[in-house]
């Protein structure tokens, strides 16, 4: 392992919970911090450490979309989110991944971005309910994507 | 023009400082509040009033992501920044675009997203020798991308 792949914490561990890999890319459902403000997040990273998007070639940009797509599609179907965030941002961590947030017009934070300010208190109720369509929404994502 | 179009604010007007377009896409450079927290701000835009990206096909997907691609490239090539960050949120205005935004560890925002906290006071000075490089980052994207 190389020192730049021992210090990062997307090289070290999944990076939330594993529901799918092959040898080029997994998806995770985010368990951190992040959960409080938006528990659908979920994200595509690149098993390989790769800092930019555009240091991958067409063919393995187009995997990754397929990949995008098919979790934004999940979220839709099974959630029914105001709207979908996709980012990739890596200031903190440059190793390539895919945010895939539902984001709700109820959410402590819409419809600023997860990263801004909170715009309400958040709504426990609503929350819990978001909560417990997760299993079926991470469900889905595993049926979704095609086998390893 | 549909009632959506006409209360969109993408579907009026470009959204920024005209790069580029052709019947389905557009680039622009931002010219709002936000050059503040980062002047080589760049959005790849659907033409058309389209609300999430898997409402796209695969076809128009890779032609998206060729445009951000190569905008994403120029920004690396002509301001070497300390990191990419892409992102199609449209929680305000629901019309697709991708921010192409490159970010340097000196910004007042940086690591944090641009949407986050700033982390510290701008720096006047890089700020302006950023900006000056701005229109050779803006020819570079024109002479990159495909004629129409």
């Amino acid at each position: 392992m190389s020192s730049h792949a021992s210090a990062c914490p997307l090289c070290r561990d999944d990076g939330g919970l594993l529901l799918w890999r092959d040898g080029t890319w997994r998806v995770v459902r985010a368990l951190g911090a992040e959960v409080a403000v938006a528990p659908a997040w979920y994200r595509v990273i690149a098993c390989a450490h790769v800092a930019e998007w555009s240091d991958l070639d067409g063919m393995a940009q187009a995997r990754a979309m397929a990949l995008v797509t098919a979790v934004e599609r999940c979220l839709r179907q099974t959630l029914a989110p105001t709207k979908i965030n996709l980012a990739a941002l890596g200031n903190v961590v440059p190793h390539l991944h895919w945010h895939v947030i539902a984001r709700f017009d109820w959410d402590s934070h819409f419809p600023s971005p997860v990263w801004g300010g909170p715009q309400r208190p958040p709504d426990a109720q609503r929350l819990a309910a978001l909560h417990a369509q997760l299993a079926a929404c991470d469900a889905a994502i595993v049926a979704a994507l095609p086998p390893p």
